[in-house]
């Protein structure tokens, strides 16, 4: 009832037939990532994710985790997941060889990071944080600190939180209060209290490694006076034994609408005479740093709201092709499955092609991470990294909104069962519902997007993108076919709606940012939908050319889908998205006329 | 924090100032409903929503309704308060003064029942079925029924149930197997399973009358061969005082997503003997009856998506208002309250437009209720019952998918703290879950309009209403100022796509049915934001003439913030409602293009 099988087929046909991994896999350190052996990784990851994370995902929902005398308890099952999953080298995919990892291309850990979301989203936000703690480390940290934890944490030994924040900081990291005091020894002590710190304890390791935002004395006030400590639960001695244990704490786990499973802690630093911390990168640049890990994560979070999207459409999917209700609407003897019913259906082709364009969307912005990472052409490294700037946001917050969205899909579908918890839809609803929020909420993303990402950047990179969008659409006008034309006609009007926007953002920003910021989430969504199409839409090329002319063993169902997919996005998404133009320019005037006592 | 207040001034404006409540109170039998009393009424039901209803609401969530050996324990404080509810006489408010009931409209119930459903909607959900109930024992029953049943469920002594759903039959009522035997002495004897039985049993009252569709030996197949009967948990002596235990029980509650205060009953009928029933209406007849009870109940489920709605944003705007948090963009000394941040501002001006748009929608739907019944004029009465036919599956649809976008935004306003339990703002998001998915799904409903209420009704009521929205649009047109304007564009763009779409659906569905019912849900979304719109037009309008003409105490804040509001609602969702033309009219064949395995 909450089986879970990764879309393997689709998770290939987007690496190889969209993405090119082939390409990514001729990028000088890729050269491991040769399709075929590429194959057999996911086959085996699908095995762990389907057989042993996907079967706890609702026990651990129902047990949760508990703080016990002190002690974080996670759920039964989940720290002997935890080992087979560190066991098979699922923690050290993407990371430096050198440390220990594997050194495969993000695209190829994208279609792993799916899995384990969608298997298990409770479980793996710990692995989403240790690489992201990872990253970090390893841009970050000296030498010294990269040879001592790295190993480690790249092996799943050890796993790695975030701490920034407070109760008086959330959005705004720099009003962290927490202190960092100079030992004279190139230690510091951290004291202050944390909150919302995932998997802040556990019982799956011997280490916690925490990331945590501290000001020193006599720090420049906001967020240009923070620095970032590496805290480790135990100290480690220098050759890498564990010494003692630091002076810090769990001191309660929160009670959360889902994600059960994940202890969500607030922690307490310092209770005694300060936990020993140690600075990582320079005095008073903690955000800059903590912005590899947030960056990282942001990715995804994105990622999971793809995940849970995917398994929801799946559950959804089983109970509407096995649930018989009603006749048909051309009259049948019987009653038949609800899959037959208009409406059902069309709440279907919304959650597949919702997933299908997430899941392109989000394994370009991995393809890009692989690109900016190696491409031997500076130019192009360049260009593939203004990508991922631009593309982070939108693929945490489009991917995110939509992620819930295709939940409460999920939940509707079931009907009255939908809302019985043993269903298993409703958790995923539940779970679904943080990832709006946490890692920046979703406003945070959009006026990230229309500040840092367009205004900044002059819409540079926006640009870039929408010359590749429409290179792809001419590829798409040159297609015979209504398929193809209805795909062309979606994806020019969302085109032209994008550009449109992103000029009108570049000219209304430097005189009347608050009207820029109120239309924020509208350009944000505009921009998610359009280029999700565009990825629709380049699997459509592909499948076009593989119809017209079928290698051995094509999959023309699987083809046919592909394209009748893109369609339907187009038809029904970005046929819609221009729409958002009129409140993003139109209204936001009126979002801000209220006086606050009016409300 | 998860206080309630009843919007007093927005009801009393709606009702007044929008619908002429002293019209209402001018039809025969309403006298008693003059403005000065109904203000005291409304000021009254306040203090019992405010005061005992509200703060019961997170109890209840906690604690949840349990079932032990037998008995089922509603959650503490429920059944004190239910007992100062009837001894309020809130459970007869639109009732038949012959049996008990007070006789007022329901344009004045609708605006208690938004106050009980927002203070507590899984207390509220009791009285809503008793209402229903009432209803249909008014409409159906014999003299003797009612004389022996209708006080007691008026007063609230006796509560009321529906007794549809088997696990067979869901959306499909035709399905139900559930037996009716008759023993020759104008007595049936009932034996089958139900489920979703809300508040099948409980500890409020001596006495549960349930209403139970049942199949006659013999009877046809389907729809057809449905008879209702009425079935006490205890028998009913001919002096009203209660006999034998009936041979019913609740057999288990189910453990849900939300409504947890609600107990959701497994009803076994006849494990002995069989279940004493009475014969409702005709045999055979069932549906038709029992569709009295649906439609009065599925006008309470779009008010409860409403009261959500309204319940989630007075605790987001609290939240918005008091939490502190960043500059603002005009770069102020300290952080602000996060009410000064546009997207957050964006996101509360979406929850105020859209609770005030339901609120007129429905509050329309209860004056159209009145007109059918005690207007003197036979067309207006019949006018009225086809608009009140009409708006039922747009009122139920469309207010709770509403109702749970709204929800979700107040999760969303909150931050990390939506996703913690305490806060409650979860509890809405939970809560609202179950509105689309009960009373017929919002799917049903969507077939219902498309089907019924446009195909059948060859589109006449549509266009009724249309020519009234048109009139509105014309005044708005003839007055001053860019408020005026913005609000006449969005609204007159919204008429042209809802004639254009009910000219398609009628050209299409003879030819066409499937692609037809594949686009129901986005006409049924484009109808309930158009008729939103125009309810929110004819405030503005009542506005800008108070502020023309302000007479003694009026509030031009208050004024001044529903036009702002309606030119939100215009610019940003009324702008938005023609795209649904387009995967309407032209996605409706992708939608059905896949074969069932191509999913």
């Amino acid at each position: 009832m909450t089986a879970y099988t990764a879309p393997l087929k689709d998770m290939a046909f987007v690496m190889n037939r969209v993405l090119a991994l082939e390409a990514v896999a001729a990028l000088p350190g890729y050269e491991a990532a040769e399709p075929a052996l590429v194959e057999q990784v996911l086959a085996e990851a699908n095995r762990l994710a389907r057989d042993v994370l996907a079967p706890l995902n609702p026990i651990g929902d129902r047990q949760g985790s508990r703080l016990e005398n002190g002690v974080v308890r996670t759920p039964d099952g989940f720290r002997d997941a935890y080992g087979q999953f560190t066991a098979g080298g699922w923690n050290g995919v993407p990371f430096d060889p050198d440390y220990g990892g594997q050194g495969l291309p993000w695209l190829v850990q994208q279609a792993l990071a799916e899995m384990w979301q969608a298997a298990n989203m409770s479980f793996g936000l710990c692995p989403l944080l240790t690489q992201g703690a990872i990253e970090l480390l390893h841009a970050h940290g000296t030498d010294a600190q990269k040879a001592l934890y790295l190993p480690k944490m790249i092996e799943g030994a050890w796993t790695g939180t975030m701490n920034l924040t407070e109760p008086q900081a959330g959005s705004d990291v720099g009003a962290v209060k927490t202190r960092a005091v100079p030992q004279g020894d190139g230690t510091y002590r951290i004291t202050g209290q944390k909150i919302y710190i995932t998997y802040g304890d556990h019982d799956w390791t011997d280490n916690v490694i925490h990331m945590v935002l501290a000001r020193l004395p006599d720090a420049p006030e906001g967020t240009k006076g923070i620095s970032l400590f590496l805290v480790p639960k135990y100290l480690v001695n220098p050759d890498g034994s564990l010494g003692a244990r630091n002076d810090l704490r769990a001191v309660s786990l929160e009670h959360k609408l889902g994600i059960n499973a994940s202890p969500t802690c607030v922690m307490a630093f310092g209770d005694d005479a300060g936990a020993v911390g140690y600075l990582v990168g320079p005095e008073n640049r903690g955000m800059e740093c903590m912005f590899t890990m947030m960056n990282n994560a942001r990715l995804a979070v994105g990622t999971q709201g793809l995940a849970i999207a995917e398994r929801a459409y799946q559950q959804a999917l089983d109970y509407a092709k096995t649930r018989l209700q009603s006749r048909d609407i051309a009259g049948s003897a019987g009653p038949v499955a609800i899959i037959k019913h208009p409406d059902v259906r069309r709440m279907l082709m919304s959650m597949k092609s919702g997933v299908e364009a997430m899941r392109g969307l989000s394994y370009y912005a991995a393809w890009a991470l692989d690109h900016a990472k190696l491409n031997p052409d500076e130019a192009a490294r360049q260009r593939a990294q203004r990508m991922i700037d631009l593309l982070t946001p939108i693929v945490k917050a489009w991917c995110t909104d939509l992620g819930v969205e295709i939940a409460s899909i999920g939940v509707q579908i079931h009907g009255g069962m939908g809302f019985i918890e043993e269903t298993g839809a409703a958790q995923h609803y539940r779970d679904a519902r943080i990832l709006p929020i946490y890692e920046g909420t979703n406003g945070i993303q959009a006026n990230d997007l229309v500040g840092r990402k367009i205004v900044r950047d002059e819409g540079v990179s926006m640009r870039e993108l929408i010359a590749a969008m429409r290179a792809t659409l001419a590829e798409m006008q040159a297609q015979p076919g209504d398929d193809a034309e209805a795909i062309a006609i979606g994806l020019d009007d969302g085109i032209d709606a994008l550009e449109l926007a992103t000029d009108w953002l570049l000219a209304t920003f430097p005189q009347d940012r608050a009207a820029a910021l109120a239309g924020a989430a509208y350009y944000l969504k505009l921009a998610g939908t359009v280029i999700g199409g565009w990825m629709l839409a380049r699997g459509a090329l592909a499948a076009l050319e593989d119809l017209g002319s079928p290698g051995p063993g094509a999959d023309s169902d699987f083809l046919e889908a592909k394209l009748i997919t893109a369609r339907f996005y187009a038809e029904h998404s970005l046929a819609q998205s221009p729409a958002l133009l009129a409140p993003m320019i139109e209204g936001g005037r009126t979002t801000l006329a209220l006086a606050d006592a009016q409300f």
